[in-house]
């Protein structure tokens, strides 16, 4: 039942790194309000901001066997999305998958569980959102899944979708929207930049957005 | 029902202003252990250590329309303080919301729920003290209350109280009672300051507050 | 019934530095995977790294006076490690308390309740690993006990025993067992070593580790 | 610091009663979904449903002094309201309390933390909403206050205000609007029995509301 | 961008029914220990258990407009699951709805939010999983999607999956491996009463399923 | 490493009956506050009230294997104490392993993790404190250790230490006290008689226990 599907498709490099300039923000208003994995993943450290494909990754709770597994897997620009079939915090990767890691050209780990050796990853500058950090230690017993759908941090994830992360969180974009987002996207941040010289200017976001009139009809009352 | 009022009275910029720089835990001290939000509020950088008016926004769950009509009612040294009807986590608050409460004086955000864009919000340096850090957009659709009494991460506040806010966490002190506590204040960390001197030179606190009676008298065995 | 127990025995101080110096992912791997407090404990501030005896402390939930009995019985290179007796967030511990512990020759704090302070405590450069920052204050008015065995975060702790802490977590190592522990220890860091050399120029784990043969026989099918 | 008022004012009882009647989901909404109490309140066993004033007691963390001090100035058809400084799970209150609550004429309890003797509590039919249920024992060392506003699940209630439990949870509504909310809350029950009519013979709200229009105006799509 | 497909395929009803009297755990292993739903969801009340189509719904936070809309989409044997765009603790769902569910065929709903009325449903014999109870209203404003694949308390669901619920929590098995799923079921459900039997009568599982060598083999010790 | 330790002593079968039937909130007081297990443990059915020696049993995250061992060390009267090495809700227990707990004389199952069938469970009368219901299954590949002292949900637990378990929660009596406790606990349960008699005559406890003066003198005002 445990497979690893191999040779997926990607989604081409100038879109992945499109999408993680535009940031998790933007690209998530981009399409929708859809897409965001849910604010207990935290980075590990300030400042990292990455687009990439995702490489999916099911393991047992406890068991970390399967991201050996994957790492074969890896091509550049993927990012690691690791998920675990029940709760857990403990301690999946560490210092040694990271060397690993960073050898096969992954970008960065998004996993709903547990990391360890942070002050290392740190210094490598290996970009990570987990749930915990955690240093229990995992077993290699139990097989999973490398490469199928998977859901992780509340948000169905297929290979090859584009995986994006910064300092407010991460976000996913089908693969198949992932162009036609990455336009709106940049039309979103070019009307963002002209409110934002609005705004400190003194602007009030009322008159901007003309909102006086509908909170009137919707009954507000200033007293 | 939902209203804003307008003109409502602020406590005066020196007392504030003095307040916050007594700080979160000297203040919350010196009035009697009260007025402390709950922990779960956290700065979104390290160092921010304010003192304002509150201006206070009530919005709905996954809403954050009133904040839009809270900044109108601003002036120069509040501090915008926000709670949701029921909880939530979503990102109500983010760059461009900060450059504007920026250009009207607000000092910085407290929020029972998330914000975003973060990284700019440190670069700007506008402090914020939050439930969560979350990119999932809000709507515009729900009234709210903007300058009435609310009650936010379990304290409750009303319009002018004074709210300070540093590494430590968010505490309310009343207006009516704001000058009496920052002179409590001072009086506290000036004792303090004699005590931490005796303790740094490696005196117990046992003997500087003579503790040995009471804890005898209470039954305490030493082995 | 409550009590101190005075002259326990410590750990050699070469032992605990040793282990202090592996951190805590290598030890608590070293000794099978036992012995990790909780992640819910955190650093208050990044990049410490201690190793030392525990000097355990049971206190009331929002009573923080035996802190201050226990500060008494501190010996240089001790770790005060505080458990209430229900769960508790409260502000044990801040700039005072750590002036006293530090004048005490006290390396650092694990407590499973909150501290404050904590500017001031980055400042001094005094390393806490706590479940909470929280300014709420606490009482002097119900003993506990010093020196005791304890449950701590989860995990057993006697007087003696050896705390080593860093940016992964906590972890407890038994007196009895660790010169044992840390000699294991070193000898996981030299293979560990070797290890991280191969995966940085791009060996796969599943070759260094012999790995295939055992996912195949378990049934891990490639599509 | 610490104070008991006495003989503050109630709510006449047919209000209360009325008002409990109704119970607490009609009567959020007729006073415009507000009033509500923390959903971790949960209560003890199923079926209870009061109104009733409130009879507010602040409590230290692991102390339930207050309560005793708070049973005093009970008057018949009063529910006590409990809410801790700081958040605590400790058992404040079993059989004993619950047995002179029941001879003062208390209708039930609403507390912020954990009560004990449960099974009692059931047998006697004495109805409390708490946030857990633990046999942990609290002291009886330091004071709070008695009948003075507090915040409890994070709603901000007065002495003398109405409070209602059932199945659903606990709202307060204020003594100067309890009267108005209760007509309130009768005309919605009694519209609400004309919308179940409809409902159970099958109509759609979409229809009985007249919510299409709106919904296509809104951007609906069926596919 | 918000729409409501309508004439999804449905599971037939024999095999849901049939899933449904097996029960979510002999399903989950059946279907290799996948599809099992957060157990942050909880019946109302003991003792339900079906088996029915999933008939999906996306909501707003605080706004249960959706349902509205999906209700008129239901066939006899759906059972209506909901899921917010972030996490709500707000009652959506109360009598009023389960009145017009209850008519349209609707066995039962699965929210990953609250409901409200909980006496009324459980006098209606109306089951719900749900994360919370909670008065809570909502509002309706913002449109969602109704009978698209959703992420609902962890699990993947598309219309016409098969939902089943009992008081150990909510699984989904998807359309298109139901039959070979129920099969594989009612075997397993046949070799586990064997088993029963066996241990019944004393038998240790070391022994019936032959463990002792290989528990000896990964080196347990007996002292 | 992993053991199993046969033959370790009991407490007597009249003592952990006799302290069963004191109940958990009497004898955790009677042991001066101590012993009580963490609130998240929870009955699966109300009404159950047990006492037993502890057959200790640690497991690995998501792996049930080592609870199959310990049911052979089992003998008339124990409790099943099972605690996970990391958090974990999935679940360890069903009605298989329950049927074989019951043939061997086990009273109950104390569990820091999750147990399913409850339905079955609850029809058996065998009765489990556990923190989760979930149906999610587990592996048998990890060892662990049988009758070893351990951590179960804060508490340090012994084999042949005497675990009792009711409505309130769970709470452990070390063997070596065990005797003197049960003779403590039935002093206090006389007592508690006595003062249960004039609190329902009407009595004030501040009266029955001469709180008055300590009130005052610790500074209570009445207005």
């Amino acid at each position: 039942m445990a497979k690893v599907v191999t040779n997926t498709e990607r989604t081409p490099a100038e879109i992945c790194e499109g999408l993680g300039e535009l940031g998790v923000a933007t690209v998530h208003e981009a399409q929708g309000r859809t897409g965001l994995l849910a604010p207990r993943l935290r980075p590990i450290y300030e400042g990292a901001k990455i687009g990439g494909n995702a490489l999916t990754c099911e393991v047992a709770p406890g068991d970390n066997w399967m991201i050996h597994v994957a790492l074969e897997q890896a091509r550049p620009g993927d990012i690691l999305v690791v998920s675990p079939t029940s709760p857990c915090e403990d301690g999946y990767f560490g210092d040694l998958l990271a060397a690993s890691a960073k050898a096969r050209g992954i970008r960065g780990l998004v996993i709903d569980a547990g990391v360890r050796d942070v002050a290392t990853l740190r210094s490598m500058a290996f970009p990570v959102w987990s749930k915990a950090i955690s240093a229990q230690g995992t077993v290699k017993e139990t097989l999973g899944n490398v490469q199928v759908p998977i859901v992780c941090a509340g948000a169905h994830i297929r290979p090859g979708d584009v995986i994006i992360a910064d300092d407010d969180g991460v976000c996913i974009v089908p693969r198949v929207t992932a162009a036609k987002v990455l336009e709106a996207g940049r039309k979103r941040e070019a009307m963002e930049e002209e409110k934002r010289a609005l705004y400190a200017a003194g602007k009030l976001s009322l008159d901007v957005n003309d909102m006086r009139e509908r909170l009137q009809r919707k009954g507000l009352v200033y007293e």
